[in-house]
């Protein structure tokens, strides 16, 4: 059975085909904020925190490190983003303990992400172009760490999945060769919009299939990429989860603040039968009670996480 | 491939792998509705008038009628079914104009049904009882509809998925000594309640892709019977229904008035590339603005109804 295990300071997260759907929350990245972009040149890490407490509060089980901002100062990413991802890193862990997903294109952002990241990280990512290959499949090797497969390569994304599936292969057998196991390969079979692409969630859902049958490969994908350009978008992404899961899907890099979202992920993880009981659920479900009531998500996440953990018990109960 | 054919006056809806998942609306039906059984034995129609309106705008395809009241003055349903099924299915018909599914325990009702019913309407039920073998079968012959097969036997309804396929299978095989075809059994797997037994989900999913890959057999369920006793159900049935349209599930007999499961099934269609450039989605995405802005669900998809169907237009475009 293939487990992708990934470590924190003192937590561990196993992804794989019998373990609840591994949440990779994305909001830590510049990439199309502008003020988050801004707020990190001036030195301003309040967001940063913000969003690592809020997202594991909501129930993100990874967090993903994006530290890709092009500064005003100085336009060259190979200098100004390894300091950046090791201040991003240092303040992340100060403040949760869960494994982080060190995310750049910037090899050099990714080492010192590794050399600072403490457990096992997962990387994001390689793909299967031979400069990437050869970039990045030492690191893992180096620091022993799983990694994101992307399943485009030198000719770009293809829209023929026998070809994101050859792509996939071709870097599963690259890393073996650097003896890397397939269970420290995550693979990102890539969501194309289903607005764009009639087939593209259909793609995804068999490639999944394959992926785990022929290759024995957790997965994982940018979610809300499906829904891309739709109105009502996360109805979309809400149904799109529970078929990528019931699929073979192993997790998603997403935003775990949207509830239609984390709700469709948490009542698919019960009917996997990856919820014993559905003790998540029934907590869950006090969560949406309060959101019902008014509060905010990622408010009421807040409140219930603290009276899981026995310190806000009271203030549940009082309800 | 499997084509189910229902057929009212004027409509032709198929159900089948390649088609958008057909919903069966079940609110006609006075079991565990005592308003609605007090009303049908004081002659009182009402309540089925607007139901059939209702449920067909909401998006119901085919509308199921069931007469199964216990009148105060008549306890023997032999006597009072069959004329008062006669009676609901003229009236569905005068209001609509969509196929029915009759459905009843009393044979008398069920032919009294079909002898009234439009089209090509769909017989809901046979099971694996020698009893009820005897006695539909014939009638689905005779009549040359299609008819739900529901997966339970003389020994009653097992946990055990493989006994259950086992029926199907058999039900599959008289009804074919009847010389009734295969795409004209619609097997309803039987839904258990997950919090009552954690496989309940994936037992359907293995089941559906069992009787499609193995008896060619569209499938239909009793959707929201997963998640019977357990809070926020909606939210486990709107992920139940794109996981279980995913492993080939075609109809579902649920309440079309529930916006979330709707939306579910909505989305799952368009991700199951069975909505031509998401153009379902997009006008359904009207209703839930509608909704957002504080209308019913039901008024939103009338409102929508008619706008689609041109009456409305003026008023749509005035939103």
């Amino acid at each position: 059975m293939t487990r992708t295990v990934l470590e924190s300071k003192t937590k561990t997260v196993v992804m794989g085909f019998d373990e609840p759907f591994c949440v990779i929350g994305e909001r830590i990245n510049p990439t199309g904020r502008k003020k988050l972009a801004a707020e990190l040149e001036a030195g301003d890490f309040s967001t940063v925190e913000k969003d690592a407490l809020e997202q594991v509060a909501c129930g993100a089980m990874v967090l993903d490190v994006n530290a890709g901002v092009v500064y005003n100062s100085n336009p060259n990413p190979n200098e100004t983003e390894p300091p950046l991802m090791g201040k991003m890193i240092e303040l992340v862990q100060s403040q949760v303990d869960i494994p982080l997903c060190i995310d750049s294109s910037v090899p050099g952002a990714l080492e010192r992400g590794l050399e600072l990241a403490h457990g096992r990280p997962l990387l994001n990512s390689v793909t299967g172009e031979e400069e990437r290959l050869e970039a990045i499949l030492p690191l893992v090797k180096k620091y022993n760490v799983p990694v994101v497969a992307i399943s485009n390569d030198d000719t770009g994304i293809s829209e023929d999945p026998d070809v994101r599936f050859g792509v996939a292969k071709k870097i599963v057998e690259r890393a073996a060769d650097f003896g890397i196991p397939p269970e420290d390969i995550v693979v990102d079979p890539l969501v194309m919009p289903v607005g764009a692409m009639g087939s593209a969630a259909q793609q995804v859902f068999r490639l999944v299939r394959r992926l785990r049958d022929e290759l024995g490969v957790n997965t994982t994908c940018g979610a809300s990429n499906i829904s891309f350009g739709l109105p009502h978008r996360h109805g979309i992404n809400a149904a799109f989860l529970p078929m990528a899961i019931g699929a073979g899907m192993t997790s998603a890099i997403m935003n775990p603040l949207r509830p239609a979202e984390m709700e469709a992920i948490r009542a698919a993880n019960f009917l996997m039968n990856h919820d014993d009981n559905g003790a998540s659920w029934i907590s869950f479900s006090r969560v949406l009670d309060a959101v019902e009531g008014g509060e905010s998500f990622a408010e009421a996440s807040k409140a219930q996480a603290a009276a899981g953990s026995g310190r806000g018990r009271r203030r549940a109960r009082a309800r």
